[in-house]
């Protein structure tokens, strides 16, 4: 194998080494029946990898520098036998095609879900004579069919015991127009089946109240024509009354000479200083690795750790709507492929990803990343008011975005570097809000009607953006910095307009809250680099912005399953493997277990280590009825900005040319046909 | 005068108009000199313009329909005669050739700065034997000149009683480059020569000690060489060292059949549902008016109605480094021409302003607001995973920008409406970061070294958007809405998940704080029209970034000045010409008067009234050496966004075409020149 066909350690496993790993893992279980979850690049240790980069960075890798292990993580259900299905996971060693690590999971954790499963709870409620005896108290509108939408099981009761199930809900989907697409969601039915995965039966159907605020919580009052109340709620182009807008002019973004950026080594992008690799995987989406700027070390890896996404709902069995969107898996399945010209403008390089199929072989997800270049306004800008000179550059961003899917439900998430040396990391919501029935003419104060028959229930959605900082080295400490203001006094505050700076450096592994009207910010130093101009030590500022954390009871399922929703920020000591906020295993959980509240209770040193910095960050929602049926985006934005790390501005030479592609108008020759009727008329 | 010449009475006084009201104010004081300092349109009382409005929407105006008054505000000083300037306002009624008030301002008030006072304190400096002789303790670097930048004297201290002070800051311009944008910022002197304005004379030095945290705060230490130490720090790109960056491509928007925007009747603008009326005065910048949507009204006005710039620095005479960019006047002057392909990308609508000369004639300033619609990304998206159909739409906003450059810093003020009935109001902040001289070696707690020499004092931005609603009337209600936890109980919450939402109406004119912990949000909602579809009122969000209030003791001048940043939000009764947060007279105040601090005093009912709300918003800036010499711009944003206004997504018929200019590329063509050399060389 001769070097150049060596993969980069932080670069994704290719179709073969996949398949190598599978085939390694059915010669090491013969005679067994297994059904392959997921294989992908386990990320080798970091104490290999960094050495390795300072080679690389150097430009000092040869054919004979060590390189770190090329791993996979191999997670499959062994089937068959004596007992009941059994939970795997494999490391395997590709190179020396040698498994390298093996364990067999205990029942009390579930392996996250895939696409085949949501598959089999669709197939079990369709033939389930228990589902088909309770559908009979209800009567579709005609032409209309049910639809069945599976979701994971939330948190489970205690007498559930360690069972595997699934819940499903149901809809009710008119046919009369022939368009498959037509909006379902408009007509929720109050059933959810239980399926008992390893049985592969609806054990139990849930019948969900379909009462309002002043009814008793557990009242069963649904009609027989539970949807005649409900209405058509379209979003598909072809089948909006009235059709879409046509006063919508084309805006275009031309990049004659082709983007900034280069791709190199396959993962590699380069742009205005910046260097960093990404990669995909099936449980965080796209991935950021060995961020650099101007050959500086930033960032050793960036990603969206977690999110959980609670209803407050306070009917049962609603406490069991629950996602954890990246941890409950189905994450690779539900990325989206992108689309050339719907997802961003200008000149587009996608990045494939590849999964895993159900016999272990891999499967290339074409274009589930998207990066590009585009304009967000002024930069920076001054004039000399004495000689009139105006300099102004713009401000350029290069995107790398991901989009889910999780019912729906759509995040658009998006790292965008700026020439700043900033970086800002954005999840956008869109999608459907997800509603449940409701009698006619009620309403309820855990949610709001969004369309007749339509109760859109309140929730939260919580996400955990971890950030493993390489600030000019690994050994980094966080720093709290609060401005505050000190009482008026002859000595140190003569005037009243002095106010403090209060640092702290953070010690010991913990979660630390936000305090926004303190001006709190959190500061990643390196207290050994030192700020040639302002003595500071070098470092880069976490801004997240100040949302609420989990409403739920401390004691409640909810928020035992999501501890990383206790604390806006959380610091811990860096170990390999340790990526996810909520946890390995999401699904089904009762508690978080090995999540960031675990790793911060360690009460590790973090004081010039080695560090993760976890930022908690989420929207409350009570939905408007402009959500409905697809939401407008939400935004949500965490910047990491450089904070004394360099000598002056770092875009100071982003060239101030006038864009020649821009033009003047009078707006006058523009006149719409379709704007308003109101126009003056004198 | 024909009909359609008639101005409509949310409109600019023309250059005629102006020229009118000075020729009237000119015969009404026979044998006076007059200076005078600005005239422009009194918006006429909205009792008045409101059924005018109406009889537009309604397509009823005629020839014959009472129009609301068309009044100049004058103001002007009047020169001579036995006792010194007199500053006077009159409000002169344009088509009756009459002046119908007439105000002499008492010497406590002091009227807004002009751009000629602050030639004036640039000549006075340089003519002055004290500055000189002061000046001689300095000796600056071979080949730098003096260079005197004029500011607004801030709190007067009691001794000052009520002379018109201004203060110049000092610093020193290398000539040598004989580039006249040489930034001279790097270079700050400690002198800080004061004038009397009604004098015009410098009366007093001030010398603002240049040492460190560790000297007293009076401690004049300042060397002979006190620039000595000082940097070069350049911004315009020909004296950038190394040049500009050669590696950012072109990014041109494209419009090829024009903006979507249409503009009619001078200054109103139909955009996608949306139409608005746009003016231009010298004190809040763009105003924009009678916005509605899809035939609804939303606001009746629109505006930035003030901001303050505190600095901390707890040394003489730094408590008076407080400048309150509108207030203080000269924000008419010191707005941007704009340039075309600089300040905004596409196809560019301007609009100029009229602005005032000394004696009184209007001068047409070009370009002071742009209009231009921009792409920002995803609207909305929604896949069905059934059948692989993704229906995603881009979201296009319409930005209405003015730029204003106040000595060293600029603000960029942004409106952006969006197709899903949103208004986003935007200021950015960058600019040149305010420095004062510091000692060689030395460090200080109320400020940042940026450049060796010049110490950037922390301060903070305070803003205060005005906003006038008119949801579905002008009958509306401010309501604030909490997200609060419920603790688990059997009743009302067993499982622990529900939280609730609670709402309090605003029954009485107050200043009202966030509390993003309890998700706190803000509704203006008319309680006399319900949502067909939720049965809540109709209404309007007003989402307020969650920032810290001013952090001066709260007897100091500062605070004392700025009594609108004791909140975050402010609900007030409507009065006609109450259209600024910190008051009519900021410039040298030493308590807000007749600001929001003194109308929310009143108690008035606020429920179910015409009511304004005020929101307050900020930065503290602790300057970091990246913000030097221009900063990157810093966003601020408050988000206005219906709430149950419509029956569903207002951009839900926003066609989602694919953009055909996007393109794809692989990376590998564009590897650039310039890209840092560290490349892996396996």
């Amino acid at each position: 194998m001769g070097a150049p066909m060596v993969p980069h350690p932080l670069s994704d496993l290719t179709v073969a080494e996949i398949n190598r790993a599978r085939d390694l893992v059915l010669q090491l279980h013969p005679g067994s029946v297994i059904d392959f979850r997921s294989i992908y690049l386990l990320e080798p240790p970091k104490a290999d990898v960094v050495p390795f980069l300072e080679l690389e960075h150097a430009g000092k890798l040869t054919a004979s520098t060590p390189r770190p292990a090329r791993l996979a993580q191999v997670r499959y259900d062994i089937i068959g036998g004596t007992k009941a299905a059994e939970y795997h996971e494999s490391v395997i060693d590709i190179p020396a095609s040698k498994r390298v690590k093996h364990d067999v999971i205990g029942t009390e954790h579930h392996a996250s879900l895939t696409i085949f499963e949501f598959q089999k709870v669709v197939e079990c409620v369709e033939k389930s004579e228990l589902f088909k005896e309770r559908f009979k108290t209800v009567k579709l509108p005609p032409g209309f069919e049910l639809v069945i939408e599976p979701w994971p099981y939330g948190g489970p009761d205690q007498e559930d015991g360690d069972t595997r199930f699934f819940q499903a809900l149901c809809f009710g989907r008119d046919t009369r127009s022939g368009n498959p697409d037509s909006n379902f969601y408009a007509y929720p039915l109050p059933f959810i089946p239980i399926m008992d995965a390893r049985k592969n039966e609806i054990v139990r159907i849930d019948e969900p109240a379909t009462g309002g605020g002043n009814d008793a919580l557990d009242a069963k009052t649904h009609a027989l024509g539970v949807l005649d109340h409900c209405k058509t709620s379209e979003y598909v182009p072809e089948l909006i009354p009235g059709g879409v807008r046509k006063d919508v002019k084309p805006l275009t973004v031309l990049q004659p000479e082709g983007p900034s950026f280069a791709i190199s080594d396959s993962n590699l992008i380069e742009w205005q200083k910046w260097r960093f690799r990404v990669t995909f995987n099936p449980r965080e989406g796209a991935v950021l690795h060995d961020i650099r700027y101007d050959g500086r070390n930033v960032l050793y890896r960036l990603s969206m750790s977690d999110m959980t996404v609670p209803y407050a709902d306070p009917r049962n069995p609603f406490h069991r709507k629950q996602a954890f969107d990246f941890g409950d898996g189905g994450l690779g399945n539900c990325t989206n492929n992108l689309t050339l010209g719907c997802d961003c403008l200008g000149v587009i390089k996608y990045f494939d990803g590849v999964l895993t199929k159900a016999d272990g072989s891999a499967e290339v997800s074409k274009q589930v990343i998207c990066l590009h270049e585009q304009d967000d306004g002024i930069g920076w800008k001054h004039t000399n008011w004495r000689t009139g000179r105006a300099v102004v550059t713009r401000r350029r961003e290069l995107v790398v975005q991901f989009i889910i899917t999780l019912a729906n439900y759509e995040y658009v998430f998006a790292f965008k570097f700026d020439q700043s040396a900033g970086i800002m990391v954005e999840a956008r919501a869109t999608g459907i809000v997800s509603v449940v029935n409701i009698d006619e003419g009620k309403t309820a104060p855990w949610g709001n009607v969004v369309s007749p028959g339509a109760l859109a229930q309140n929730h939260q959605h919580i996400f955990c953006l971890r950030i493993d900082p390489s600030v000019d080295g690994h050994a980094n400490t966080l720093v709290q910095e609060d401005s505050v203001p000190v009482p008026m006094n002859k000595a140190t505050n003569p005037n009243g307009n002095r106010y403090e700076v209060q640092s702290k450096a953070i010690q010991t592994s913990a979660g630390i809250d936000l305090n926004p009207f303190s001006n709190r910010v959190f500061k990643v130093q390196n207290f050994s680099k030192r700020n040639p101009v302002s003595g500071k030590p070098v470092g880069y500022k976490i801004t997240t912005p100040p949302t609420q954390l989990l409403l739920a009871d401390p004691d409640s399922i909810q928020a035992q399953r999501a501890l990383f929703t206790k604390h806006h920020m959380w610091v811990t000591k860096h170990q390999d493997d340790e990526l996810y906020a909520g946890g390995r295993y999401t699904l089904q959980s009762r508690r978080e277990n090995g999540g960031v509240y675990d790793a911060a209770a360690r009460g590790d040193n973090v004081d010039n280590e080695d560090i993760v910095v976890w930022s908690v960050f989420g929207l409350t929602h009570n939905p408007r009825v402009e959500d409905w049926p697809v939401m407008p985006v939400e935004k949500l934005q965490v910047h990491i900005t450089p904070s004394d790390f360099f000598t002056g501005n770092p875009s100071i030479d982003v060239p101030s040319n006038a864009d020649i592609g821009s033009k003047l108008t009078n707006g006058s020759c523009c006149k719409s046909d379709t704007a308003s009727g109101d126009k003056p008329k004198l």
